[in-house]
């Protein structure tokens, strides 16, 4: 990250660690495609993770006046600025692909936001959706660099055309990656393809990468391991959601997660 | 709302009350899809529901230039800025769903509003539809951001993907609001679930949260039972158009809601 | 003030009663130059005057977004977004004469004001300090236009090339009142000339005028008296600041103040 | 006029009158450097000028929303957009000289004016203050033309340095027409220079015209053969002021100026 | 600070502590008008003080580029954008007194500032310099508020006109503190008034004031109690600068500082 401008080196100071140079992010945004159990009440909710110390975390543009009196800036605040639905129902059956961009980089600074988070989702059945995003992508990057504030890209393949048992698979991730990093992307935040493609990534790529957790996993001893493995494979951290604020005491998950991402 | 922006906590303190915090709207922009009992003459409707002194009134952009004479200043202003379209034909059978910003939040506040009110559809057939109304939605809210002007936004399933008796299931309703506070929400009109669903609504949305009237009430009775029992539910305030204005004396039944939406 | 835009008839309908079409206004941004006794816990003294309900008050534009939770859109909001400096030691001895803009009409209108008032300082030593002081009104005139937003001017004669028993003279106030009007001035703040005046500048005058209070007057039955005077010789209001929040009761001599300013 | 843009001509055409080709025009922005006796009630004088109907009346930018209910459109409106100051003092012996642009092209066009009018001082004692004037006028120009509104402008020596008998010195006079015309007048107002030296001007120009009155010739009868002289000398018309609304009965006196004026 | 908008209560997190409410604040800016002992070498210093863990630090925009790779967004970081200087031959004897503004609220904000700091500066022998200063405060005011920046202001007295001893005086140190809160401040640092002062101050101000260091003082022992006393009286923290790092122990010094503030 040496190489970064004064701006953005100063704000993903807010969101890696000092020491470990690592960042346990907690995402909390999901909302933005409606409810999801565990932040019905996201004033709340968010209130319990903040006071557990995480590195940063994500919330929508949208939402962040109303919960910037319970953030106070006590940790790092990463906005989420984009939205993507699958259904004009909410929570219901995938209809189709819709990616578009709800703020602007400059509106995102005004709310006092340390980066920007947005999607660059692959796999669309229309071409130009897919285009469209890249350049949502590559425009958000430009006033990026003019702001000093650092772009997280999170590239994924959840377009239809793209078949379930294939939107981990190895190569597209790095596909991925790459178009994201040739985009403008100062940070990536992708799914977890399994150790060894996490330091093959790591190896070749530029920028910090920052592990996805998904949908909730039953076992939280697995959950862990897992954070563990990337860790060990060389993330350079993770942004966590449901595997958090589902469970029973995000608070003490938090702090048990933020000593296997600091610790080495 | 005491978290709000300088020019918001301003704004809003001219459409809730002073001393209940609750606010009793009076809605007259449905003329923006074609004529309508009671509002036919526009300009007189108004002025006998001025008089009343509700706290707040919703009237169209485009109108609000020749309405001005009558309101000036004597109660809140809200204006409409979008307009949700079902056929080319006015007051016909619906042919499809098209939503449509007519006004900027630029233009409102040069107009003299104290907030702007847009929709937030769900269900339409076109899932682009959908996005683009949320795009709407988020770049408004920016915009409002900017002006410190207010965001109302009523989150509806009007969209014919919906079937009639899913319009208000309570939770595609939640999903509804919890998507808008996510786009920038400063306050959410929406119709009425039942006090239950209102109660949770409330404890679980850091906004404000107005119901609406919809179509008109038979009876009289019932209908200021229902605002009672929202209120005491713990809604922040009604927005009510023809439940108010098609019947006999508007006025005597503005000032009998008053009493109830005021009192506790 | 029929003629007025959409924005600036809804604005002036927050600072003139509507029954009386009379303004009772109470001046608190005495502070821009230094402090003084009644106005030195601002907030304290702008709440208990807020609470006796005067049609509008008058606060800076800098101090107005920590006073906006006090006043919360409860009345008439009206910025004062210039100031003007006689000594660079505040409180002292004149040095000279410097009027200055501090904000702009779009900065006001973001943080909710109805209104901005300027100076228009006559008998300036410098004449270069008299144009540019007509050019800031002139400019801030066409910027009010464009966003709806009404713009008070103070005519004065401060300027030290007038003695000092000149500055109330009837004839150079009706001077000053007339380039003010020209410039663009859609309400008049003018020193007390004397009912006679008053009576012949409200006849020839296209728009409100309000009389200002000026230093405290000793006996307080003699200033309500002035007050009565001037209601009766014809003036739209008044702006009083010292005469108000030097007394012991602030929120009585209001109320007292309202009854005459509104009765007939 | 035939080789103006679309817009310019179309608003010259509402100021020259379409069968003489000339025009009368009535000037009633005095009020910008102060009170004048026949304008103190200004609405009032420009209502008895209107319903004469002049072909135009010129009044200033500031003054002109206020002036509208009364103009209605019923006759050109030619605004002045700046000021020319001689004193901090209103009405008051020279100080000095301070000319200021208080309105743009845009502003007036905004307000429905069908040309604008600027000074072109000459005879500064400083020379920047000339410089400064000839670049507002050329600025102003290139703003008309973006916008296609006439740019009307009065070449004056009213500097200082120019003694009181050679302010109406024709080779002076010419001089200034021609840096006005330069400098992008689409119509020139001027000093009566006398017969011969107006038809020189007239064939030596290829822009109308218009003659101005300045203060009141006691002899109604001398100031009537005035005019008639300058419009046999082929001036394209007057735009006269004092020497009108400070008659008995200035809406006969129009009537008469109009026949002189269209009658050839 | 409550009622501040999205971006400055976030970024006044940043300065102050979220269990104590107050700042400890170190300033290394002293380089805009020369050398000094101690922050010759200035990254070097920075390190040191930053790795102490203050809230904060004050730097100067023009430095602030180079400075981020030490800085790295570990503390707070107020950025000085103007500069007052008294000759110009650098820490010569003075010649007269020139503020200036280095750098805009957009630019600090670009290079990652959690707020800006400018001068107020009295006592000028010029009243425009004075003038013109608080135009540069109240015009960086808006542009804070426009982008969610908190403006610190120093109100001083270094102006000529004013007596070496009356520099401190208590009437014309809380003038100055209130020119700087209309114009739009929204945290104070101040030369210390002593304890009875400070209360006064704090309870009348309606903004977070930090006090300042001043030259070095001799006995590090009076220097700390005088820290302890000012909080003791009410003081929302310190900005010290010279008084920590010209001596021996900077690191150690700070961590003492930080009990005395943040402890009560």
């Amino acid at each position: 990250m040496k190489d970064q401008s004064c701006g953005k080196l100063t704000r993903l100071g807010r969101i890696f660690d000092h020491q470990s140079g690592r960042a346990l992010v907690v995402a909390l945004d999901h909302g933005l495609v409606g409810n999801l159990p565990g932040i019905e009440d996201l004033p709340s909710t968010l209130d319990k993770v903040v006071q557990a110390q995480p590195n940063a975390v994500v919330v929508s543009a949208g939402a962040m006046s109303r919960l910037s009196p319970t953030i106070r800036g006590q940790c790092g605040i990463i906005l989420t600025i984009d939205t993507f639905l699958s259904s004009s129902i909410p929570r219901s059956d995938a209809m189709g692909e819709a990616h578009r961009l709800l703020a602007s980089a400059e509106e995102a600074l005004a709310l006092g936001a340390d980066a920007v988070k947005v999607f660059l989702i692959g796999g669309q059945e229309d071409l130009d959706a897919f285009a469209d995003n890249v350049v949502r992508v590559g425009q958000t990057a430009q006033m990026c660099n003019r702001w000093g504030l650092p772009l997280i890209v999170e590239p994924t393949l959840w377009g239809s055309k793209v078949a379930r048992e294939q939107k981990n698979d190895p190569e597209l991730v790095k596909h991925m990656c790459r178009i994201a990093l040739e985009s403008g992307a100062d940070v990536l935040k992708i799914p977890n393809p399994g150790p060894e493609v996490v330091t093959q990534l790591v190896n070749d790529t530029p920028c910090p990468i920052l592990i996805m957790g998904g949908s909730k996993v039953d076992s939280e001893e697995l959950m862990i391991e897992g954070v563990r493995e990337a860790i060990e494979a060389g993330a350079d951290g993770i942004v966590y959601g449901q595997n958090v604020w589902q469970r029973d005491d995000p608070a003490a998950l938090i702090k048990k997660l933020s000593r296997i991402i600091h610790s080495k």
